[in-house]
Parts: C-alpha cells; sequence; structure tokens
C-alpha cells in the first residue's frame, strides 16, 4: 500500500502535469482581469508604503462596505496574515478561540501559534450552524471564527443564524472574525456581511479576482483599537504588503461586475456537474451554495487520497485535514473536461480498489 | 513645546514634500535594476507559488552561499518576515534571545510576540560587540542575534570576533540568527558570512536592490529542521511570498554585479560627507563602516526628533527606538544635495533651540 499523504503542503506545486487531474488546490483556474497585469506594467514605485496599506486601496475598499472608512481596512499577504495577526493581536494567556468543525486547515494552526486552545463548534446537517450548541460553547471564547461560505463544505449559512450569532456575540463582547474570502462566490443569493463593533471582516483578491498567487488579503473592521494594534504588529513582522500585488488588486477592483459574475456562472455550472456526477456514483454530500468544494463522505480517507494519487493520478484532499475525517476535499476550481474526466477515474476506484478497502 | 513622536510609523508616508527632508526610513533612493520592472511585465502567472519559494530563486541563491542547496531557503515577505518566522518556530516558553544593544527597533517587538523574553549585549566602543560580555549571557539563551552590517550603528563587526561567536554557539548548540541584510552595503571589506549548523541568515533585497516596497527577503540554513518548521508555519500564517515579487527578485540576482558597486560607491561618498558634516558640527558619533546610518550622541533625543519634525522639517529618528536614548539616527539614504541642506538645518538647531535645552 502507498504511503499515506501527510498534508496540503506535499501537493503544492504538483498539477500542471497534463495527466494528473488535481482537485487539490483550492484556486481558480480562470485568469485575474487583463487589467490587473496592465497596471503592473506601468508601475514604477518601489519604496515601502504603509504598512496599513495603499490609501488609495483602502478607500475603494471602503466604497464596498456600508459605512467603513479607509482607516478600518488593514491590507495583508493574504487572508492568511490578516487571520494570523488577529489571532496574535488578541492574544491572550488561556484564550479560546471557538472554530467550525469541519474548518479550514490552517485555523487550528494559527489558534496554536498565537498561544491559544481551539474550541469547536460541529457543523450539522447540510454543514448549517446548530445555533444552540454555538451558543452553548461562546460564552467561555474571546473570540468566535465564522466561515460563510465555508472552505470545505461550500455551505452558506442562513442569515437568520448569522443575526443571532452577532447579537449574541455583541452581548458577551466577544471577537466574531469572519472568514469571507469566498463572498463573491455565493450561487442563490448575495453575502451577508456580519456586522458589529468587535467584527473583523477577513476578505482577499485570491478567489474573487483569480489572484492567489499575489498574495494580496485584508481585514475590515470597525474596532480601532484593534485595528491600530495590528498595524503595529505588522511593522514589526512583514511591514507593508508588497507594492507590486496592491497595485493589481486596486486595479481589480475597478474592473465591471461582469468579470466575477461570469466566473460565478462557471463555477455554478461546475458544481452542478461535479455534484450531479458524485450522486451518480452514489456518494453522500451535502450541495455546496458558494465556494468550490465538495466533500463527500468516503472512508478510510487517508488511504483514498493516497490511491487516488498514486493510482489514478488525482489530487484530493482527505476530510481529516480539515477535521472532517471520512471525508475528502474535491475542489471543482478546474476545467468541466477534467470534472468529468476525474469522475471517470473515481467511478473505476470506487468500483475496484475501494470495494476492496 | 511640540508633542514627543511616538515610534518611527508615526512618519511613515511621509518624506516626498518637497521642502521635508527626511532622515528617516532606512531605504534607497536610488531605484531597483531596470530589469527586475521589465521582468514583470511580461509575466502572467497568477496560482499559488511553493510556500519555500520559487525553486528557480532558491537556486539562483544558494550559488551565492557555498556549499548551499535550493532546499535550505525560504523565499520570505521581506526580513521581517524571517525573522519573525524563525523565533515563532523555535518559541519554548521562557526561552531567551540575545539581542545586541542599540537593536534595530523590531527585534524586542517580535521577541516578545514569539512569547520569549529579550536579552542584551551592549555594544561597546565603535559599536563593536564586546566578547567577554556576548560569552558570560549567551550560555543562557536559546538564541543570538547579530547585525552586522548594523541598523542603527553602521558598525561591520570584526572577522576575529564573529568566528568566536561561532565557536562559541556551536559548542553551546545555540541558533544564531544572523540579520545580514546590509552585506552587500559595507565600504572596506568583503561580508564575513557566519557558518555553523544552527545558523540561519537572514537576508533581503530590499538594500541591495532597492526593493523595500516589494517586500521580498529570504532565510538561508542549512539546520533542515529549522527550514521544514518554518515551511510549515508559513504554510499557515501568509503562504508563499508574493510571486511578483519573486519574479522582480529573480531578475535583480541577474544583473551585472556594477548595479551594487556603483550603489556602494555612492553610501561611500555620503556616508563621508555626513560623517564630516557632522564632525564639523561637533557631534560625537562613530563612523560607520556599512549600512547607511549615523548615530550621533544628542541629550533629549525625543525632544531633537520632535523638534527637527516640527520646526525644521526634517525626519530623524529617536535613539530610545533603537535602545539608544541620548543618540539620533540618521538615514543618509538621500541626495548628497538634500543631506548637505539637512546638515544646514541642524546646525542652525543646534545653535538656536538645541542651546536651550
Amino acid at each position: 500500500m502507498a504511503e499515506l499523504i501527510p498534508g496540503p503542503s506535499f501537493f503544492i506545486g504538483k498539477g500542471d502535469d497534463t495527466d494528473l487531474i488535481s482537485f487539490g488546490s483550492g484556486q481558480p483556474d480562470l485568469p485575474p482581469p487583463p487589467e490587473a497585469f496592465d497596471a503592473l506594467k506601468q508601475y514604477n514605485g518601489f519604496k515601502y508604503g504603509q504598512i496599513q496599506g495603499e490609501e488609495s486601496l483602502r478607500a475603494k475598499l471602503a466604497e464596498e462596505y456600508p459605512g467603513a472608512k479607509p482607516e478600518h481596512f488593514v491590507i495583508t499577504n493574504g487572508a492568511s496574515e490578516a487571520i494570523d495577526l488577529v489571532l496574535r493581536s488578541i492574544s491572550k494567556s488561556g484564550g479560546k478561540i471557538l472554530l467550525p468543525r469541519p474548518y479550514y486547515y490552517s485555523y487550528p494552526f494559527v489558534v496554536g501559534y498565537a498561544g491559544m486552545t481551539a474550541e469547536y463548534y460541529d457543523l450539522g446537517e447540510g454543514g448549517k450552524i446548530n445555533y444552540e450548541q454555538f451558543a452553548d460553547i461562546a460564552p467561555g471564547c474571546r473570540a468566535v471564527l465564522i466561515n460563510s461560505p465555508s472552505n470545505p463544505t461550500g455551505t452558506v449559512q442562513d442569515i437568520e443564524t448569522l443575526k443571532k450569532v452577532e447579537a449574541l456575540c455583541d452581548r458577551l463582547g466577544l471577537y466574531i472574525i469572519s472568514d469571507e474570502v469566498y463572498k463573491d462566490l455565493i450561487y442563490d443569493r448575495e453575502n451577508y456581511l456580519l456586522h458589529g463593533k468587535h467584527v473583523v471582516t477577513v476578505n482577499s483578491f485570491s478567489k474573487t479576482y483569480a489572484m492567489c498567487g499575489f498574495r494580496v488579503g485584508y481585514l475590515y473592521s470597525p474596532d480601532e483599537d484593534l485595528v491600530s494594534k495590528v498595524v503595529e504588529m505588522k511593522n514589526h513582522t512583514s511591514m507593508n504588503t508588497s507594492v507590486a500585488a496592491q497595485v493589481m488588486a486596486l486595479a481589480a477592483l475597478s474592473v465591471p461586475a461582469s468579470y466575477v459574475e461570469k466566473h460565478v456562472k462557471i463555477w455554478k455550472e461546475r458544481r452542478d456537474m461535479i455534484y450531479a456526477g458524485m450522486l451518480e456514483l452514489g456518494l453522500e454530500l451535502w450541495k455546496p451554495e458558494g465556494a468550490f468544494y465538495v466533500l463527500p463522505k468516503l472512508k478510510n480517507s487517508g488511504r483514498v487520497v493516497s490511491d487516488l494519487y498514486y493510482k489514478y493520478r488525482m489530487i484530493s484532499y482527505d476530510g481529516a485535514w480539515f477535521g472532517a475525517p471520512d471525508h475528502v476535499r474535491f475542489s471543482y476550481a478546474l476545467d468541466a473536461s477534467k470534472i468529468q474526466e476525474g469522475l471517470r477515474r473515481l467511478k473505476k476506484f470506487l468500483e475496484t480498489d475501494y470495494r476492496a478497502y
């Protein structure tokens, strides 16, 4: 039997071979708007930028958030750095951070790196928050993390539930870290922006504008004390986010809405294709309402991922990495023809190797 | 009296007015090699890169370090992130990190953020390491930090001392974090690269190639265990360094040595000008051997910095921010005519306001 694969980083840089089909890394295959590259061609600055992020970019972002001001934003090296900086800034010895489960695989690590402890609320049927359970655990925590649409489930949380979460955290004085990096990739309704004095919205240009490699994300919060702590920390830990990436981000924000709409239409077609295809293979899974992941149940998920890679030339991610053992995550951010070929290989795997597990 | 200025970040983004003279931020005013911008114009990638950094860039860097392999490098968001990641990766509760004093102002912060405590060795006459004192304190520490050439003193440590530091740390099994971001800006000899099993060399494209704003630095260490810890952590805290910045860095590495040599010649002329000018004003200061800073003694340094800014339109940094109260740091990374005008204003300040302190 092939060796178990230790984690997502094993696959980074793989997936460009012609015969390998990658349902692995969650990144768009469709390119960024050409305007983003064009802006780079004319750029000739080279000095340090503001630690908080370029004023022009923050001003443009503020237009997207009702009531927001440029000083409520910090531009970061992707959403990852935003979450890391927020956790480090609010860190208290013995502090607990409430995470959803399944979770994006980095959450437990960054909570630990910040010297705090992760607690979990389990997502129920369809990946929805069980509010009763959530409300039971939240009071002992320093912050709660909400991730809607979710990586790895694709679930979009109900607005009614999100409003209850807002009210509870406001009453308890808890920070809400709302990871909304997939906010523009929702199929059936608009995103609901969580509000509140201590809400930190984390977002990114990676998914909406296909700019993963450039690493530009941001946080938005009306909590000015928290924002200033984050900026002070970033001054020592990484300084300004790359000015080249910020130039691209500003250009991306200026493209017509049709750029994103076209992409969402494509994601939705792929979602329908992979969801129907997996149902047809007899797999049990939730129908994603946003982002670009499905998370079917598959026993011995570590072995599945290993076999799919070594025997079927397919990259998939073990649900165990996301707190969902016996599930496998498939990103459908790839061409329809590859999705179809992947489903064919998966069918063969299910009919042969998997039966023998 | 004008308010005291709280720290370096107060000045970020200031200094482009025509009448304001900035001896503040330590960044080259001379531009990066045109090849770096040209490389960007042709770039059309957008996907995640390797967390550790682009293979091509690491391979090119390995050529610069005798015996190094590409897998010994991690490309980071500037030297700042490299130091932050190393400290977090080696963090142990109660761990002590030995820092030089005067120090680069971020060091004590990042040690604290990593949950450890800073100890200090005081730099002696000329900014040189007092090895006896160093050897007394080092044994209780987890790592020592060496910064040669130094920010803020401009001192280049003697090779003999550096070899003793190497031998001691090797014997004690201590990490050496060697911040060599000014290694290419030494006026009188080649840099001495610290060696050892647990030496981490931190470097950057910011100073050598005038690429501060793009944020690309790196660490090099033959300690493969440490490198893999850093990469694992970076996977969760920021992912790959911006691919655009790495493309520029690779192009910069390929330019002829004359690019750097020309710059060093200019820094040296400016060093001579500001050093002679300050001596003429009667100030007491060490002669810098590298980097682009002078650190003259000036009593009430906080008030000096405030008065110079508000009354004389000059940016300077309070030595207290660097652990050197009653000193003021002047970066001479600016045009000779501005240095001359700055010296004129400083003369006026010394003859009027300063006399009344």
